[in-house]
């Protein structure tokens, strides 16, 4: 990692403006390892300061040094990249190329987009659950004959889901899972979600989250194969039920997990306490605690809890059985920080920590 | 049934000045069938006019005949009650004792507290699905050596899927079901939950609710036996997860269901319709259709459906089927009409028509 | 108006997949005086059946005659329109031209848009506080050579502000007003306001609101002056202080008012409540009581009061001095009814009932 | 001011489990000066642990080493305190009496209750706005023969619109002011607010609130007479129209004002930004701006800037001019850090600064 703030690693952002790119830009706004040096968007944006393209939707202020970046087109026509990080917050049908195009010149793409999360030789990662997976970066780096490649994290409902499975996973293996998500509006982006749609209402459906909730975490809980070359997924089943409901952030996820071994909910909460204790990482943007368990009966709450480890924890409680077997819990996590911007900035520094910018 | 308004039945409501007696003193206005005389509350209200008594929160105003009786107590000493019928809208810990003592005393209790619903004795009742179990009452007559009875209406969780629990128990049985309910403030009463708790929140907890959730369906779908004189409970398991969320009425719930014989989403969906054909009924508040199915990928949502059928409606959406086995669905029913008032008045309805009070 | 079923008159929605398109259609489904027979949108929706083109938001259903009616164009080459009464809500860049057409055309435009409501010889009606204002017609269809013509009801705001205003206007006379509104999100159409602006939030700024606020009331409040040919407005002046907050429906508006003659809170309370009784009308839409007054100290509010007369009843509270002198109170209005879709359809009423449709 | 974390100023919190107080202990949780050594509340707390006795409702989590200190009794069976400070955020029927007694005892009693606001010889300070005030402290000693006192901050809608009228004050003269309110529900306290009371409404009351806002920035913008012994309020007047609404935190208020000299909009805004300036104070809890100007149309917004200066900076926006004359912004401010607990330690620090605790 970077020795001084002199020689920090020049970075950008792909869709800067949106509401992803913009909890990037905060998250980047001071870091010690990241300069920002690039933000790109739609032509629409194209040329203008970054204060004037972006309609700044956060509470905390943008900095007046990023405000004053001009914006740059998303393509080729607007000169080559100088970053060599390139988050992308790109909305899904633009990010299937520009990421793909950008990897095979030579950037180290690190996306949110979902695009390429399920692609075979791309690494879908939360690092303190599965960093193991960036072996295959090797892979795409071979195909494409360039050092350039893309790392994905996971959609922002799999996120807190994944790393709650993950110890139990571990432990005791998962047989199946059935999970109900209430989800905040802005894991919908901006505009998003019309006010009409929401206030005192709530809805259950998110057109592809069920989908990806059933498949995400299976990916990201599966073994290395193929002497490193790819993906065996977990092998268990994930029924999801989705919802959205009149919450700012914070993705609340109700699970009745059955395990493959024996497990109480007291052996559950140890060995979540224990995989936190061990999975930690220590890289600016890591918190303490990946994993917290909450004693009192009725958390995690969404308003209350979604701001642990400064958006990077992921809250557990109500450990308890299930009438006709398995264990149930709540987890909760911060959407659009440890579901989106912040996953992929401390996915880049996780890259950075294990030499894959180098 | 009565056949003028002369001859109406005099009613009472124990508990009126609360969130479900306002509910029933506005469904009980301008009933065809039922004249209300009699409201009673805690001594704190006794005494006064029902519109200084009852902090009124209902968006249909009070109508100014009933604001201008006088509020009695709950106890014997504040005299005999005259009404045939007593509603009971009354808190758990009041409910037990003055609900048996007035059964005893020869009154017909309709009541919605939960204190007496488990009773061996006392039918638990949503008259499309089980109003056989009102045989019941015969034991309590015996039992007590008197004319007076409990009838209690079940939880407002529990109704809405027990309406759609019974078309698919009916047509296939269900080997066990795993629930997520997403519930509106109202269902904690007034003042109940703190605007603070909700605001910009979802709490993954509500006491006491799960319990009732996994038990009073599978009396309802029980069978009468012993000649009438009992129940058999349902055999399958019910897992459920509760949410409360910031909505003002209306109970979300997302269900994934395992049937004893195999079913698809579209076997299932015939099911409900003809149930619903089938069992509607003509009293009153009865809606003509007690189940619809929504077709849109996106509903039931709570304040767009909760009012179907004047809110004694309950809607079926997203029928699916599941990972790892089984059928999902979401449905929809309003909390404190369905739910509380409306299934009381419903139950009082159902007794007149089967002979019940006369 | 109309004797029986059978001679009901035929009427057409503009803009008939929007909000204030459905809440029309809502009112209309069963209108003993109109039958609706034509629903017009744009392109992206002619030809499709009104069911399939409409994102159908209300709570109450779309009735299935309505939803079979195929959605013509706006535009002169979709063929000619058949209704005698074209209900507009367009929006204002569209319906400038196209209310324009089809009054030249001989249709009476009853019109929700800003577009034309301050045009000289466009009456802007409220029934009960200026339907004298009709007389404006005839200067149109002078200009015109046409008997065809356009009516407008006000901003959803003025509504229920220019109701408050007139008995105080005409009582003791207006001299200064200073107006703070806490509006719906209804009032900005659908999709209108994302979820991600307003939950956890309030924002002080409507595009144009203050504007329509300070002019429309005194249009409507002015006299007819030239001969019935033409407004004098009302020549007090109003400063509007506007707000968006995280309700459905209904727009609170708090009041400073300074009237030219003395006047106590209880002689302006006396005031509103003679003026409600002697303008009352009785056209289907029209309530009972344009005007109430609540006396409880925390009244109106916006839920619970909103509904009111089948949402056409503008509810009055809290009038008491202020220091610095003058009277505050404050009134609420539901927005889409009173002040949108409710506002047209009685001014319709109102042309047939006084003769203009003949 | 203390030259070292070992010689921090012992200090205490009465009413420390409310929400008031709760937020007082998270700001002095890590506080340069302080030490947080009492925590006092009623006899329904005292003897328990604090994480036991309060029901903590911030997002921020409870410090351990504070959960874990004994809350003691308000009176003196309890023992003398020890703290040099007592901050109070005690109810204000229980302030008036303990708060005098223990300012009788010898503490400096930093108060947040409305109870002695208005008292002759109490100071009611915004230290940027009016620390001179606090000068009626040698009264206060004078008449109590005692080195203890009393200081408050004002109620949490006093308190941008005192620093919004501070500059405007000192520039040009008010002459009177219209002020509406949208005010968060945690200015109600914990439990507080019923959900369903704000759940998709707008309430136009609270009760007291407007006379406290029409009173205490009078006092506050007064001048010291007598000598230095008492206040000559300022001279023009407010009429207050309070709303509560659907937003955790941050009191937005929309005024119109009246100056005595000729203001235009910018002439006010320079007059607010040299201000801030030149009152920005330098303690721990001071924020850098006191005031800033937000040039955006639509800002300030509640959820969106409620945060600026970790909630001490007091936000406005659209200055504009009004029909009918007078000058027309909102201003905004967060209710329980600014508006109450943050006002308190400031306080307190300006004390400190100014010499009034050796």
């Amino acid at each position: 990692m970077p020795s001084s703030r002199n020689s920090r690693i020049p970075v950008g952002i792909l869709g800067a403006t949106g509401a992803v790119g913009q909890r990037i830009v905060s998250l980047l706004a001071d870091h010690p390892w990241f300069e920002l040096i690039e933000l790109a968007a739609s032509s629409r944006s194209a040329g203008k300061p970054y204060g004037d393209a972006a309609s700044w939707r956060l509470s905390s202020p943008l900095p007046e040094a990023i405000a004053k970046i001009v914006v740059r087109g998303l393509d080729s026509e607007s000169g080559e990249f100088r970053s060599k990080i390139l988050f992308s917050g790109l909305d899904a049908d633009i990010a299937m190329e520009a990421e793909e195009r950008l990897a095979t010149a030579g950037h180290a793409v690190v996306s949110n987009a979902k695009s390429h999360r399920l692609d075979m030789d791309v690494p879908l990662v939360i690092p303190e659950v599965n960093h193991e997976h960036l072996a295959l970066i090797s892979v795409q780096r071979k195909r494409r004959g360039s050092n350039g490649f893309i790392v994905t994290n996971p959609n922002c409902s799999s996120t807190g889901l994944t790393m709650a499975f993950a110890p139990i996973e571990e432990a005791f293996g998962i047989e199946s899972a059935v999970v109900a998500t209430l989800q905040a509006v802005s894991g919908a982006g901006y505009p998003g979600l019309p006010s009409l749609d929401i206030l005192d209402n709530a809805i259950p459906f998110i057109r592809g989250e069920e989908e990806k909730i059933e498949r995400e975490p299976k990916k990201m809980l599966g073994r290395l194969a193929s002497g490193g070359e790819a993906i065996d997924e977990a092998d268990f089943s994930i029924a999801a039920m989705v919802h959205r409901v009149a919450v700012v952030d914070g993705h609340l996820v109700s699970v009745l997990v059955h395990t493959k071994q024996h497990a109480t909910p007291d052996a559950i909460r140890r060995a979540i306490l224990e995989w936190s204790r061990e999975r930690a990482l220590s890289s600016p943007t890591a918190p303490r605690d990946p994993l917290v368990y909450l004693e009192a009966p009725d958390r995690p709450q969404t308003r209350l809890d979604r701001d642990l480890g400064r958006g990077m924890t992921c809250s557990i409680g109500r450990l308890r059985t299930a009438p006709g077997g398995g264990i149930r819990f709540a987890c909760l996590a911060h959407n659009t920080v440890r579901g989106a911007a912040g996953a992929a900035v401390l996915n880049a520094e996780t890259l950075v920590e294990q030499g894959f910018l180098s």
